[in-house]
């Protein structure tokens, strides 16, 4: 279901195919389609213009798989987030076209490869270990419709290596820095640039960063003012995030 | 100082007025004013051709007199956010045409009112106690030349309130909520509109609030994808995002 | 044993044919049966007409099948919740009639299906994911007597899927919701109906969710006035603290 | 504001003296006047058949003023909770027949005694220090309409005095307790009674019991499975879900 | 190594046959035995009388094997806490007489059963499932020269169990308390007797119970005087402090 | 109200002046006399021997005042913890021969000074900062009948300060240790002694201290086997308990 | 007493004057004086050969003097942290020479300037708000006999701040980093140094700071190998150990 | 790459070889070798002089192999931390010369052996688990020039196990101490010597050490004030920040 789905609905009604009544009713019941264990909101879909989102984690392969078959099939993108192998393999079977992002975890179908966003999004990573989470945020904004720059391991411990990239960053129209430990390096690039920062705190560390709330509350407390924070290891909330930014019209 | 002053500089070089050693050294030692407390940052306003902003917590009313003198003197907007009346006395001894904004309880001095925002800033309270943060927001985004429309005491127990001001709020270009207690009200919000919302959690409430953390933490698990999160009260870092978030062309 | 052994107790005690200090000892006694590792005590059942409850995490097979047997011989409900199919297998050879409730994790004996509850319990889960606790809550409150709706998967997030079924819901006399993440959706529900809201945290989500520590949070504090709490991911508790609610009489 | 003025709205439109859309618009707009700092919601009264409700924590005394007049023009019940006495003298200047209840801190205006519950609603406190929390839910109650008996000062660690009402306390139909430091009471209650237990932390204590949080946390844990928990010192909420369980009918 | 050792060395001092430096030499090197990856402290066995103690977790099989032959070598009871089945086979393969408490998890050699305690120990479980950590309370003291008595099953929500008891426990001259969830029962013994209570939290509970940190924080705050509190689970630190309390002459 | 009069009451009965129905009745009404504000248990003095205890702390003067007037009454000894000056003022108006210990701040009545305890108390403090509450331990012990040494600011930072006093403090039959910051003092005193040491986290500290945690959570994982636990600051309890150590026989 | 009193003290012995007995006796009897609230351990100081330090927060001006003043008599440098301008006036009374340092809330006596230090010890604070913190690490040093550098507000969202100061940085032997909100600059100076950096948390900021603790976590997890942190707000405790690193040789 | 390769640049510009334009772009690339997941990063061992360190944990096998083997090219010193043997397995099949150290979970290459280290680093542990910990940092200080000494299982239950090694311990220039449980340690260690003492806490413990948390607090909290503290397990920091102090010229 699209746009023209419910343009077709108001044309019918314009035209008196259609009694107001029935247009309304047939509009409350359309975007609910019961599957017995989770009511699939197209709604969303629609109001946003955005390609249809599972969050695979906690569900089997095969309840992953009947959910990304039938959003498939309302002819926009779809994005499955922490998926492993064996949900790809089962929504593999069922759906043509779609592609395993290991690195981010994600299952995606392309159908539509418009470009939305108007600039560029660049995604940084503190270290190797937060690559996953900064993917995931990569995939996002891709299927969103962005062009994404990333730069990976450019830690505050070594400044010069951000500093390099420094040029390339801020010619970004939206930034998002994903880092553990400290949680420092947004802070450092909200300094750089003039854009909105998305920081993604990672759970990445041991000891006192207590699996991600030692960088959040950094983040939280950053001194730079174009910082916002979402949850830990939510690559996925960061590129969302950006895209609506970088698509603002 | 402004973008005229490098201009000027690098323009002097090319006529050979000045080395490039020379320059460097000169384009160092411009924006650091020593005053002696506190090293006053104009790179900052230049990268981001923002207003000047203090944060008058925890400063004495001839510390923020002072400062905010000598960055009135680059004829730029400036903002002094927690101020209270005491330090905005000892500032209108120094500083021509600034304001008291007492619910936001800021200082501000407006030399420029260029529109910056490309839409509508909506700022949203849960409570009546919540207003004083959401201010703090308005009077931010307004310094940074947004169109500001607020909407207060629409919490989440009683949700026709908010759905009352539904269509208003879906016209807005960016969202800042503010809310205290269990900080649902960014997750509705999100919900209704497609584009980012600022969530800010204020430390309202009592007992298990933990002086805002549980609202914190409600924004930052929000199950709504377009919410990110900025520190607990802290309305300026919202506004400040929500601005640049507008602007952005 | 049941309220008829206790009035028999009294009327011996009335006739004659037990001395008052007789009456006494053996009511001290009857109620203790040492199984060896727990004291099965029917005084709970006596005292509030409901179903012997075993909590089965923790236990091994065996222990959970040998308290099942003994309960079931007085002739009542039984409920084991937390339990896997092992122990559902061991308990299956020892008692007839028994049934296993996979998606609520429960063991349910029937013999006693009286309608005690005067109205109908409304649980509501926000997610998926929450599923298996409100279905404990279902399980819970139907073997205690009272008729159950359910309404899954209508988060904050998409109002309007609560909305949809608002008329159903206000129509309830006890509301269970059960939710993760920000755990917002009790504040909502709270707003909407008149009567008491229990409200289950569950420890679905991921990072600052803090295995339902934020959803618990979010709850103690909701700006809805009709809204109590229990533990983490404790259906049974609501449902056995709303089945109180419906029988009042 | 109340039931009537809407009966009267559908009778307007029955009578084809008011289009259908007029009276939407009414029901709208009625519900919501503007005092300038916060939205008076009747449409929470009207739902509910519940008194007015102020939070005064937090509000200036005129503010109070303001808003309990506004809502005492509606007829009914107004109580502000957490009210000191300065908010009471300015309300007492604008609204007559307000009482103070000093140990509650609470300010009731009662024009209807009405007495809608059906049973007793019985109060405890553990200690002499939980009394305010205590009175603060027994206000509450007995506004709307509620008999409220209290016992206080009956903790646990002097068993006997707690079994010394044991009578009185399994007669009521709902039982509040209110416990700090380790709020172990509503187990012990909880196992006493067959009916619903309202558990209410207070912030009474020292050292590691964090301002109630161990009280809290002992309360959420509880192993009665008739006990639900509401905010630390949220004697109002205790007094607000005990009523409506005890109405309900 | 035991007591009598000491006594020969100054014996051997007095008469002439050692001078009092190398006696003082000897007994600084006597007591550390270095096995490569522990030094085993005999003189806390001198000091105190008490059995030889091992912390088998974290350790692996030969490892506790080693280190408790060495031991046995010099006559005293020795305990293992925190055993496996595994570890227990190798040590029983190194010493004779050695016994598995399955239940308290405990490998235990009593070469010596004198009755060092002067009164009973009374061991009170809240669940069933906190029967481990009761269990290694009681062979600790057991081992210890203590007659212990248990009452197991005897949690807050049925009051009248623990009161069933109220004549045995007391007669104790200590009494150790085992409880998890809300970690009420320590007060309630607390109350009941005029002894030292020994309050051990359990990590038995789910959600908000957070591995013990409710029922610890519940101990510790406990209305009842008589109470001190030990580590989580620390079953082992209450029957030996109970030990000392008992034996003190 | 002391022991005799209970005695008296069994006389009563005895010689036939009472029926024991009536003496029931008298003995359950007799140790509640209602205040008002708080019911006086002297069931408790009755039970353990032990002085009356008030704790001041939250308490009008004339609240405490009344109290230990009535307590006094009784005949036996009386202490008041956590009491400030106004408060001794407000009792001494009212009871004869009581005393201010400003360190301990603490009123104490001491009307028997009979020796209840065996051996010595031994109270540490670990730094200067401590004192108050290392001196509520003493005064507590003493009331209690107790002989008490204080070794004070013997931290475990200058060692050497302790094993100065390490023969006068293995002497004692218990040892009160008082510490805050890291809290490492009890464990090495522990070591020392081979009798029940009470550690009493102290608040003292700053920055990671909070407020005493630090210290509380050291002390709960002591090393050494024969230290438990009371609350942060609760020299009381501590004194309480190690009385009661003391006099066991 | 300094090193020369126990020098003169073995003289003695060698020379016949005192026996070893009566020479060990007065070692164990001298650094003990009881000033009565407080044991005055002249030991710290001949170990270390440093200053006599005070903590003067919890104590009395007199109590401040008093100490001050007996430390004063051996000769020695002396520093009272955390000082009010009260317990000053009370030291200046006593102590000729004292000084007191304003912005580190600091008393000094600096009777001997040596230089110990072999390098600089570079002070570096992330904002103006940290200055007192950092000045009490530049008092503490320099009375210790060190030369020290000190750059203020350079945090982390300015970069080139810090990165103009670098050269001079890098120079220093040791580097103390004071920041509050994300404590993120002792990571990034980390980066640009080779030599220990103690990292100093200040409770700067509002909110999810946590007075601190959000600052302390991102410097535990820092990324940069050679930093170690100490306690929230102790510039002291920095500028000691600084000073032990400057000076070892 | 070491220093000389720098040199050589700087060489090549000082005879014409190369220009400074070139010899600066070359200096901006040589040290980032992309390996495809991290950027390998010269310049830190070339401005520290020290090894090339990898953190083994959450990497594969071959990525460890990969990036070790890359470094061992450059001709210094090696260490990978956290390694297991499945890693050491796969580096070894590429690089020649490697070791690996059990205990410490390390892998080493030392080509170089130089000592810079001018005294002795002495590494404690408090008890038998700890040793991973301390051996990790005995293997980082070896690695980088340094001759260690290290006392294992001397805790502070048995002050004199400490004691009896003080002669040694206070010869050391730098002392590293690890300890879980109360960590205590560092504070009795900092009392016995004059010079720094890095703290490590570790998460051995159970229940209320909260996997390392007590320790560290009491560790920041120490009352000694030559003790500075890094994060829990971090072995391999406390090496280095010892390393960097002992070779301090």
């Amino acid at each position: 279901m699209n746009a023209k789905s419910i343009q077709l609905l108001f044309e019918q009604v314009r035209q008196g195919k259609l009694t107001p009544d029935a247009a309304v009713d047939r509009l409350r019941h359309l975007p609910f389609e019961d599957l017995g264990f989770a009511k699939v909101d197209h709604h969303r879909a629609l109001r946003a213009g955005m390609p249809e989102i599972i969050l695979s984690q906690g569900k089997t392969p095969s309840q992953v798989a009947a959910i990304f078959a039938r959003l498939a099939k309302h002819g926009g993108n779809v994005l499955a987030t922490r998926a492993n192998e064996k949900q790809f393999a089962a929504v593999k079977k069922q759906v043509r076209g779609v592609e395993y992002r290991e690195l981010a975890r994600a299952i995606v179908l392309q159908k539509d490869a418009t470009r939305f966003g108007k600039g560029v999004i660049a995604v940084i990573s503190a270290g190797t270990s937060d690559i996953p989470v900064a993917e995931e945020a990569v995939v996002t904004a891709e299927i969103m419709g962005n062009e994404v720059e990333h730069f990976y391991d450019v830690g505050v411990a070594g400044i010069h290596r951000l500093l390099a990239h420094r040029e390339a960053i801020t010619k970004a129209r939206v930034v998002i820095v994903c880092a553990g430990m400290e949680g420092a390096l947004p802070s450092v690039v909200g300094g750089l640039v003039g854009v909105p920062v998305i920081a993604v705190p990672t759970s990445i560390g041991y000891g006192a960063s207590f699996n991600g709330l030692a960088a959040l509350l950094g983040m939280l407390n950053s001194c730079a003012s174009n910082v916002s924070v979402v949850n830990i290891d939510n690559g996925f909330g960061a590129g969302y995030v950006a895209s609506l930014i970088n698509r603002s019209t």
